[in-house]
């Protein structure tokens, strides 16, 4: 049996209690909002992470990737929207995934891209399903709930003999938020964006069944989600500092923590080195702009209790220089010898998991299960 | 044969002919100086990268995990420098591989772990090879030359009866440079720390063989190296816009890029979406503080071709912002239709690479090779 002692450093550590407690949380919030809720996989690509979230109640799964369709459909789940907008290239192995039995919805927000689906579609005899996404919030892609080019997307999907299954946005430009009426406000936007444009394509005739939303912290801050029919959040199932800025989660909450060893130190400085640096944190640091700066990550005893004032205030590839924010700490030798182990709570959680090739799963009885992610496209 | 047009997005290509120059600039400046050159492992972890960096003339390779080290032993690399200071709970591993015959050093820069370092050896029977680390610069790790220290360590190693091989420094903060005068100057105070230990260990009767410098901005732009050994260096393998930055390589010297495609548009933001987001480029944004700031990376067209002005301002997961420097680009809908495919140029060629399981590598004559990657620890 692996115990946490036994593990080599860096390695990316799941305390399973806090990630099943933050599943719990979130399908518990889906359920009473009435809707339903498909995690994000792009956060873990871990498939003993999927099978918790579906065990807990979620109605199909989001995913990044092809390659996450591909494992998560080879290992049972079906029901799988691809959110990110489908490239003409990967028209081919959406469709082969498809005539395998695997539900796999596309999304697109533009005609050109529509017209490439209803045509490849017609020359494979294949009738995708594609969502239209939506721009709720002006952070990245989709069309705006009223634009004229919605309903020219709706046509081309429809006229090349596509079935329309309906539309999708996220709000990332929640994570800027920090304060509740802020993040209330923004999963309100959200709602009514992706409601307003299920509306107009459904006054003009088109179908329009499923109206998916989401971020994690949209997902946790909306008071009411009337029209929407599905919630997709990915981060929530590990939580991390940036969303601690936030102020959705506690830093009791956070899941994921990178265990680390003490090299060395630079008594004068007030650093110790440690064996974590940018390759295992990942180059993430979403709190910069934030309201408290940690760094590339916040220190915890190697129990998971929490350091205060211990961060990451710089990394290399392989060094990570833990110092103390008041000022230089002139006993740090003393208080991290070479050898301690440390546990260093993430910026982003989706950055720092995917520097690792796999998690170690800290159960409460303490012991570990290795559990594997997916890599690459 | 696979060539450009078959490979998927996003993808870590290689221009072998520009790497190929990059190796052989790198190993005759080497060879001008007068001392040998051991290249870094950790920018490509990839072997048909070593065998090319072995063959171009190195003697030796620096490592950053002993993953690596496992990994180039196995292909037949023997005399490996492990360059971050060793953790105790790693000295077994080590001791397996000198024992199948690995001529692996190890480094550190205090007196716990000499200590260790020590009692382990003498426990298992096995003589460490140990270099001391050095810190001329004041970034990271290291004792700096003048330290009692460094004697210190050295005592503990001899007295527990292990090899003390040599000295060992890294100038990172020469990434900071950005003039020629700046260059040089901080080359050749790494140059003289080292030397300068090297000679303090041999006054007090130590040993001290090897004398180790390097980064690539220090390696291309030290005018003598008298008293070094060898040196050290890995991103100048591919080089990137930190690089072109720093002014030791010019944008046609980058050898990595990330191929994508366009996916979507803003068209009155002049913005096309491409599916590299940060989890193909990084979330490296180290040409931040540098006179230019490149976002998440210079855009080339597919054919290499470096298209001013045009960059990716922001990355999410598996989106990328393409914008235009000089405002908002009214044609870029046009100028980027749904489906062209770019190459990104980026910030860090050791960030992004690792972000990649494996390259392609793109010969001249238009053949694609797939080279592996190692992941993880």
């Amino acid at each position: 049996m692996t115990r946490l002692t036994d593990l080599d450093t860096p390695a990316a550590l799941i305390d399973t209690a806090r990630m099943q407690r933050n599943i719990d949380r979130m399908q518990r919030r889906m359920d009473e909002l009435g809707v339903r809720f498909r995690p994000h996989v792009k956060t873990s690509k871990s498939l003993p992470v999927v099978k918790a979230q579906m065990a807990a109640g979620a109605r199909g799964i989001t995913v990044s990737t092809l390659k996450e369709a591909e494992a998560c459909f080879a290992a049972g789940v079906t029901d799988i929207v691809y959110a990110v907008g489908i490239a003409p290239g990967r028209l081919a192995q959406v469709a082969a995934l498809r005539r395998r039995g695997c539900d796999l919805k596309i999304i697109t927000d533009n005609v050109a891209t529509a017209q490439a689906i209803a045509t490849f579609g017609a020359e494979a005899g294949e009738r995708f399903e594609v969502w239209i996404e939506i721009d709720t919030d002006g952070h990245r892609s989709g069309i705006k709930p009223e634009e004229a080019t919605l309903l020219e997307v709706a046509r081309t999907l429809r006229d090349g003999g596509m079935r329309l299954g309906g539309v999708l946005t996220h709000a990332g430009a929640s994570y800027a938020c920090s304060r509740r009426d802020a993040l209330i406000a923004i999963a309100e936007q959200e709602r009514a964006g992706a409601v307003r444009a299920a509306v107009r394509l459904r006054e003009a005739g088109f179908p329009c069944e499923a109206v998916s939303v989401g971020s994690t912290p949209t997902a946790l801050s909306a008071e009411r989600l009337d029209g929407v029919t599905e919630v997709r959040a990915g981060v929530y199932v590990f939580f991390d500092l940036v969303m601690l800025n936030v102020g959705v989660c506690g830093v009791e909450e956070i899941a994921l923590s990178v265990l680390t060893t003490v090299i060395g130190h630079q008594r004068e400085k007030g650093w110790a080195i440690v064996d974590a640096g940018w390759m295992a944190m990942s180059r993430d640091r979403g709190t910069r702009a934030q309201k408290i700066d940690y760094g590339y990550g916040q220190v915890c005893a190697e129990s998971g209790e929490v350091l205060d004032g211990y961060f990451v205030s710089d990394a290399n590839q392989e060094h990570g220089i833990v110092s103390y924010a008041g000022g230089i700490d002139p006993d740090i030798v003393a208080r991290f010898p070479v050898g301690t182990r440390l546990r260093i709570l993430p910026n982003h959680a989706c950055a720092t998991a995917a520097q690792h090739p796999g998690f170690q799963a800290l159960a409460g009885a303490g012991e570990i299960a290795a559990w594997s992610r997916l890599h690459g496209w």
